[in-house]
């Protein structure tokens, strides 16, 4: 491979995820705006990996067991040069929060280095490399966060082995985040589900994503809504976050087309048709939160149709 | 409910669907152009329901056992006047091949019924009167061929309760159908089937059926082939086929870009991009179910957009 190196450096935003997006567990993921991780990666001269970080999160810096130092330690196998990367994380996706934390520093590291590298990767080839990271992170190696980080917008991951990934078209959207200030762990979330469901809920959730799929692709805000639900997941994950129902139905009431858990929880978030409603629903969770005394963040943001973004390039 | 009679006697030609369309059991349907019952349907002065068949199926005359004549009976129910039909079937989709008899007879007489009526009832209603007739064939009110065969083109049974009907827009497909001369009962092809799934094999579909949804949208032919993957019904249901296996790999490699169970079978469909490898993949059919013995019938055709059609309407 011939590698000419433009850059030395460069800045990164790694975006929030949502992924699941109710009915679509482990296939569906979306993009946000708003938070991300911003992340420095220079480019080294010796084949190594350099961990730091100016948040207070106290990560791994062992590249091997850091989901952004993860992936990069792949990429050096797989390339031939003498290269390597510093990455300077600066975390503002709370690790454990449920909107694609770690994710988030596995794509923005694995598409800061491509750039460095001169673009040498597929977007298909970088979500393989990130989700090395996911599977530090929580053991499994799945895509429904990453890939829309790195694709942006709305994807749908048909089939993670072989990997096919499907960009799916979306309409406007708002989405309204609440993230109650308890750690749900993905290791522990995933534990409680059962191995077997029913057939007729099965059925049931599979009319769900077929219609979430073609509302988004023809922009039917009811269709969008109504094929929201989740039969299968909810009702158990739910459990472990509270006020879960309460938000759901005032939200619903506030005007949102409909939202629930953001990938394990405990996030959770809401779309709405405008930004008018979108605050609105804000406000239905920030009152349920704050009746009930739990610390919370919530963020009013639209759908990031671009992913992961570089912001700044110094070059060499 | 004040109705004008406009027409007295309207003939119809109700044509077969191909329900699940591999990875979405229960929920997709499409609908073809061949083959159709033709059904003549006569209004009459008084509230009674009269079956009468040219065909030698040998089906219930008793309307209340018959899949046309329940619908229309629940019609009756329905309206005020002192109105009945008679209903003159003449079947040239075969009752248990899987390609939606059963439905065709139901929605014809209710899109019949419902013209000579003055199109007092929407498309949906007529799937809900239709489904009526399903019931009676198979014990189970289901609306995957009922609607494709009143809507035309494929649709996404979003839910069954409430109904929630998506029709799915599609790019121009090639269908070919095999008819083995075997029967399978729709009712034993059920009870074959597990009532739990691994959560695992039900993501898997649920990818599928989000990519099929979308490539049929966006009209991306490779997307609809890789999606038409059943990991949870075909591996059970092609048990009772004979030759599937071998059927569905020569078809792919005569072109097609898949295709599956009919329904409950025992047809198998395959879908086409072109109309010479709808051709081939004929070939390749016919070659093994002669090979083996077994006589068939099989139809080289494409997605119906219009479902039920009036072809004679005589003015009283």
């Amino acid at each position: 491979m011939n590698i000419e190196f433009h850059m030395k450096e460069i800045t990164v935003h790694a975006p929030a995820t949502v992924a699941n997006l109710v009915c679509g567990f482990d296939v569906l993921g979306m993009c946000l705006n708003e938070p991300y991780d911003i992340m420095r990666v220079r480019l080294l001269d010796k084949k190594e990996i350099l961990i730091r970080s100016t948040d207070g999160y106290n990560l791994p810096a062992d590249p091997a067991q850091n989901t952004a130092g993860a992936p990069l330690l792949s990429i050096l196998e797989e390339i031939d040069q003498q290269v390597g990367f510093e990455v300077i994380i600066s975390k503002q996706i709370k690790p454990g929060s449920g909107i694609g934390s770690s994710a988030a520093s596995a794509a923005g590291a694995v598409v800061a280095a491509n750039s460095l590298l001169g673009n040498i990767f597929s977007k298909e080839d970088m979500v393989r490399f990130a989700m090395i990271g996911e599977k530090v992170a929580s053991g499994v190696k799945h895509a429904d966060n990453i890939s829309p980080c790195i694709y942006g917008g709305i994807t749908l991951i048909r089939s993670i082995f072989p990997l096919d990934i499907v960009p799916i078209p979306s309409p406007s959207l708002y989405v309204t985040v609440v993230h109650p200030q308890i750690e749900v762990r993905t290791s522990d979330a995933r534990q409680i589900l059962r191995k077997e469901v029913l057939l007729k809920d099965a059925i049931r959730q599979w009319g769900n994503i077929g219609g979430l799929v073609a509302g988004l692709i023809k922009n039917d805000y009811d269709l969008i809504g109504r094929s929201l639900e989740d039969v299968i997941i909810e009702p158990v994950r739910s459990m472990l976050i509270p006020g879960f129902d309460k938000i759901k139905q005032n939200c619903k009431a506030a005007g949102a087309l409909g939202g629930g858990i953001s990938g394990s929880g405990p996030s959770i978030f809401m779309l709405s048709k405008n930004e008018a409603t979108a605050n609105a629903v804000k406000d239905a969770m920030q009152e349920i939160y704050t009746d009930i005394g739990l610390a919370h963040h919530v963020y009013v943001t639209t759908v990031n149709m671009e992913g992961v973004k570089i912001v700044n390039a110094v070059s060499s």
